[in-house]
């Protein structure tokens, strides 16, 4: 004992040293002189998670290890009185216990010393915090201490933050050379404009180094040890960790609790921003992100986990399936005080699926999923790879099985945190030496695989996620923990799905085993949606849900009209149908695009979901093109490039821009562009008839860019020209009206409440009219189709 | 029964009319007018195939139906006599067993009748054919019967089909308006030179529409509705037939009976041209190839199959593992009278992963497996599909197991033909009124799902594959058959990879239950390859086998030598290593390539194996360029397009073609395509210096468009120029040795026994050489690095 207590102090040691190398030389921590004294104060110290959590972590952490390093003082932080609060803290403090690894006899010592180093002080007014300033101050000189550092934990509401950071701010920072940390718990806001302004009143009292942000899940034992357990196995991952390999990743907590008791705080928040938000969006990051090249280094770390996120494809409503366990209502209506007729639209349960842009990953599906009331308490990660073997025979054999590495938080069929990889993939070095090996196996079945089909390891010792945490702080290892970017990078992503389940209803689903089948879910062109119908519809469905496409007549043409949705997947449909009658009978698709904000939706339509469109047949024009070079943003090109073209896989040869950039210049009347993709259309396009031409109208009633002061009528046989915008960048080069009316379709797609006003306008007008150009639309001999979504149509 | 017969007697008459209809309007089989006499001579009708399925089969089809509509008379011909042959044959036909659909009564009625219209006939020579001949004409004027037409089913040896072919055709045609009918059966040809010459052989004597080459699959009767099935339940199978949902299709014929006694002919063989090239690939057709209109449209048909095969990727050594069961030497060594110490490489077993750049399928692993002596005889088609499941909790439901189709062709567990949907799919419809849903299920399980999860739907009677074919030579269904066109496709196909093949040793296996796991799989990048070490290594390797990478120096730069293969894929991570590097750096990887046929196998490597190459940041540039369209095959730019450019996810501004198209004219100096090329490089590459450009060499010591007698030395400054060529097309556009040698990196790739000479004197020559342009490449401030496969290095 003797022996390995000193080996321990020679490792502490080190480790402090290696810190303290590293924090010289990256000029994180700066206030870091050397070991000295902390004190720790618990803001809200004799509430129910310092009761629970906290004390016992800051007690373990003295016990174990710190002590030997630092001297300390710890305060229990209240409202009430130091006579009313100092029994309150006693007690809790009374009923601390010791970590395993100690004696009896070392425990009743050690824990005699730290309720000799705890007091409670009130903290309720600015006052109070000097005066625990003062209290501190006098106690290091009187014991001829040095300052390391203040740290404060925020065991508060977190509408109460700001308000306390602004005291410690004003009245309780450390001496000069001493650091300030601050520990916040979620909530971190509701959504994305409510978290800015909390970081934004937090930023006024505190520096970004000073926040530390706590997610419990980061400290969760197998949690941390994602990013080790990669770097380590890097030479087995590295060829497999990429969308070649990954079928998909699933990333689950269930729970079997309902939320009674707690529903004024969860009703305002349900499942998503609870659970997914935040502990699943972190686990998510640290399964994806780029593996740093030091492990230390929490800048790189952080950096990294900030390009995962900034690069997830955004989320809308078909990418969530939710539900709400039947009892819930009751429990609002009790708790909030509820009429009967009350109910809440508040998810219990989510499943999303989420796909990356980064070419390593993208199209691997990423499902996260989390609920109250579910059959079982489980939550891991699970790295799916794809079925590669070909089995002749055995296929029992443990090769021809799912190949799989989980991440096991614990609980579940296994019952500890652990990491599993299944057999038929490698054998994974140890994380650490304080990890170990399972060599015993019980007889159960873990996602697919027996327990013997696993190499598995888990921690020797079990670890609090809190005491791994308030070590972490005051290490100041700032990478488990979230910083204020990332925090706002994750509200980005989840914000807008939030906002468009807000009038959603969600599934109702009973509770535990009964749910059965009830909220499994599938993916089907990237959208999810329950697999099973529901057996009881209970809830009317909103209008949005009773849409229907509908035809009719406008201005005398075709109409399609439909909610913006289902109106870009008819206009997709139609305009694959329009391709394979032109591949049928010309053996090719001329097809000319207009830019703007309205064809986005379309792009991504066609881009990824009507995957059967004959690209490789098909010619990609435009309709007009801004003078600006193609790789600028507002370039019409660029707009169908990135949404678009590189999507679909279409030949070079087939896409064909508008030269408005010829001889480093743009759009000049001499370089002759207008001329060169005249003659390009000639050369491709039999009688220079394209077989569809999708406009757009703007609200002025331009087309294209054919707007009304332009020469509309004076092309003659001219098939491009070069325009004069009213708005900026006022050069345009655009197909004529000459060009546009010999088309064998022409579509004009119309979106949004913007346009209603000219769409009903256009409806009063016969024929052409000067004032509109795009009256003048009439296709000679081709057919004109208004698509006008009922935002527009209706108003 | 009445009833029953005269409604089968009614349908009869309806089909033949339907038939003819057809016929005369798609004017095929032109020679068939109305029902009327049919002469079936089955040469080589006392052999083994005659009396095992022929016979039988002319007579089942003659008893049940055929008989209704025409008149027969059967030949069964010989090389012996008469005296000899009659006896032989009767005995056969004495064996004949009835249909189960007649009665007793009936059944002794109509093999007396069957029996009367056969005899046996001695054809040896021309003569004999022309009796043949004589002796029907006669039959038909004594009886008053108008010729329908005559079937020669030939049932020898394929080397004596272009012979009998001949005395067919000059002595024993039918009279006109009478249709000829030569039914031939496997192999045809060894390869596709074999192939081609029998086909030739056979087209002087026999028209294409006269050829029926059976493939007796075709007649299985799961087999030959797949296309029936697929059509049929469109509806559900249209949405998911492609990509985005099939995870992989299996073509597998497993066989538990070794070679014994066919060795002659085995050896010849083996399994890829027995059962892969022929039996599997047909199959393969049927389940990929695009739905005709019209299930009765024989050249619609054939010329979608033609679609498929036309379709698929080249296969190479690395798209197969193959395996000999460890009894075949010692059976070839007794049969073919070897020594002790002699081993065929003939391949018993191969399992092969084919992949088709059908825009709908691309990606898809199709693997196609089959082999002698294995655990159990089976064989099916398996199209899985893509897990796209979260099950939350019940993951036993039907809902969370695999989603799959399976045409089953018989035998194995099931023990009967079938058509398999997993219930979690959809309820599919029956094919016909001929088959019928199963309902009595054993507790087995097929292929991962218990009987009980699947619909299946089985032929109500079973019908043995030659009287289908037989049944659909006399009705002319020319698409259940092979073309001339189809065969030289699929020996196209597998040509190259049995070539590959020709000296590679087969793993050994101990055959049966014992193979275990040896002959189990594996897919990776595309490539297969066995997942177990062989226990033991019984042969030694060939040199191929024993490739190595070597460095060294080479002309006092740094050289890498290996094998062909090997060398593409070291420079292909080279160039990987540089773009990385290059990234980190620049932020950008500007890279410069140059065509010809060198570097296709390095494209080939890049696109498909390479994965994560960071081409979203990779700028692609050329070296030089011929003054042709872009457009055209010889393009260097159209190689590089489609073999690399079309297959990987790079912006469209990243590609940079050589202008040598301006104002519809090829590389006028005019123009200025140069200097339009020069001042794109000088805008977007730092000093103009390129990260990495790639070059060859030609015979005559050029490189890029560099040649021998170009000004070289007089650019200057100049980074792009147009040079002469020796050989056409003349003009070219190219970087000049200015541009050249400020690159970071430049590679000379060199591969090919006729580049021995050059490299051989290259070596002997310090410094630069007029005469050998290549030579000048001498970076400023980069690194050269040849890359030489052995056989340039070693001749």
């Amino acid at each position: 004992l003797e022996f390995s207590n000193s080996m321990c102090k020679i490792a502490w040691c080190l480790m402090v040293l290696a810190t303290c190398w590293h924090r010289g030389h990256a000029e994180e921590g700066k206030n870091l002189q050397s070991l000295g004294h902390i004190s720790m104060v618990i803001v809200g110290g004799t509430g129910d998670l310092a009761k629970k959590y906290l004390w016992q972590g800051f007690f373990h952490l003295y016990a174990t290890e710190v002590a030997k390093s630092y001297t300390f003082s710890f305060y229990g932080g209240g409202l009430v009185s130091a006579e009313k609060g100092t029994p309150l803290l006693f007690g809790i403090l009374k009923g601390l216990t010791c970590p395993p690894e100690l004696t009896a006899e070392r425990c009743a010592l050690v824990k005699d010393q730290f309720l000799r180093l705890s007091q409670y002080v009130q903290v309720k007014t600015s006052e109070d915090y000097g005066r625990l300033s003062q209290q501190i101050q006098q106690q290091l000189e009187q014991e001829g201490l040095a300052e390391a550092g203040r740290l404060f934990y925020m065991s508060i509401p977190a509408f109460a933050y700001a308000d306390v950071a602004e005291k410690i701010n004003s009245s309780c920072r450390p001496s000069a050379g001493a650091w300030l940390r601050v520990v916040l718990e979620k909530p971190f806001g509701h959504d994305l404009g409510s978290a800015q302004i909390l970081a934004t009143q937090l930023g006024a009292f505190l520096l970004e180094e000073e926040m530390y942000r706590i997610d419990h899940y980061l400290g969760k034992q197998v949690v941390s040890q994602i990013l080790p357990f990669r770097k380590k196995n890097n030479k087995f991952l590295e060829p497999i960790w990429n969308k070649h390999h990954i079928e998909r990743i699933e990333i689950v907590l269930k729970e079997t609790l309902d939320c009674k008791g707690r529903i004024q705080f969860y009703d305002q928040y349900g499942v998503i921003r609870d659970i997914l938000q935040n502990h699943l969006t972190e686990i998510m990051t640290l399964t994806m992100m780029n593996i740093p090249a030091n492990l230390s280094n929490s800048k790189e770390i952080l950096q990294n986990k900030l390009q995962v996120l900034s690069g997830l494809e955004q989320l809308d409503k078909s990418s969530v399936v939710i539900g709400q366990y039947q009892g819930y209502t009751a429990e609002v209506q009790e708790e909030l005080n509820k009429t009967k007729d009350y109910f809440s639209l508040t998810p219990t349960f989510a499943g999303v699926v989420i796909f990356t842009s980064n070419p390593l990953y993208d199209g691997i599906p990423i499902f996260m999923t989390s609920g109250k009331m579910l059959d079982e308490r489980v939550g891991y990660v699970r790295v799916l790879f794809k079925n590669n073997m070909f089995c002749i025979q055995d296929y029992n054999s443990v090769q021809c099985k799912p190949q799989q590495i989980i991440f096991y938080l614990g609980h579940g069929g296994l019952q500890y945190p652990a990491i599993l990889v299944s057999k038929n993939l490698f054998k994974p070095a140890l994380v650490n030496s304080g990890w170990k090996e399972v060599t015993e196996r019980k007889d159960i079945s873990i996602l697919g695989l027996a327990l013997s089909d696993y190499h598995i390891q888990t921690p020797a010792e079990p670890r609090e996620a809190y005491y791994e945490l308030i070590s972490k702080v005051l290490h100041g290892r700032r990478h488990s923990f979230v910083s204020t970017e990332n925090l706002m990078a994750s509200w980005a992503f989840w914000t807008p799905l939030l906002d468009s389940l807000a009038h959603t209803f969600p599934r109702p689903y009973p509770g535990g085993k009964a749910n059965s089948d009830l909220l499994n879910f599938h993916l089907h062109s990237r959208q999810v949606t329950f697999v099973s119908e529901a057996l009881v519809n209970v809830i009317q469905q909103g209008q949005e849900e009773n849409f229907q496409v509908m035809q009719g007549k406008y201005r005398s043409a075709e109409m399609v009209s439909a909610w913006a949705k289902e109106l870009v997947v008819r206009l997709a449909s139609d305009l694959q149908g329009a391709a394979e009658e032109a591949l049928q009978n010309h053996g090719q698709f001329h097809l000319a695009l207009s830019g703007g904000s309205s064809p986005i939706a379309l792009f991504l339509q066609l881009a990824l979901h009507q995957y059967t469109f004959p690209w490789s047949s098909t010619h990609v024009w435009l309709a007009d093109e801004r003078c600006v070079p193609p790789t600028e943003v507002d370039s019409n090109f660029r707009s169908i490039h990135d949404q678009l073209l590189h999507n679909i896989r279409i030949p070079y040869f087939n896409i064909h821009p508008m030269p408005v950039q010829l001889n480093e210049r743009l759009c000049v009347e001499e370089d002759g562009g207008a001329l060169l993709y005249e003659n390009e259309i000639k050369r491709h396009i039999n009688a220079s008839s394209f077989h569809y031409i999708l406009l757009g109208v703007g609200q002025d009633g331009h087309t294209a860019s054919l707007f009304q002061d332009s020469k509309l009528d004076d092309h003659g046989e001219t098939l491009v020209t070069l325009t004069e915008s009213p708005v900026k960048p006022h050069r345009r080069m655009s197909l004529t009206f000459t060009a546009i009316n010999k088309a064998h379709r022409v579509g004009v797609l119309v979106m949004g409440k913007r346009k209603h006003e000219l769409i009903t306008q256009l409806s009063r007008i016969k024929g052409e009219s000067y004032k509109y150009p795009i009256t003048k639309v009439q296709p000679t001999n081709g057919n004109l189709t208004w698509y006008i979504d009922y935002d527009a149509l209706l108003g």
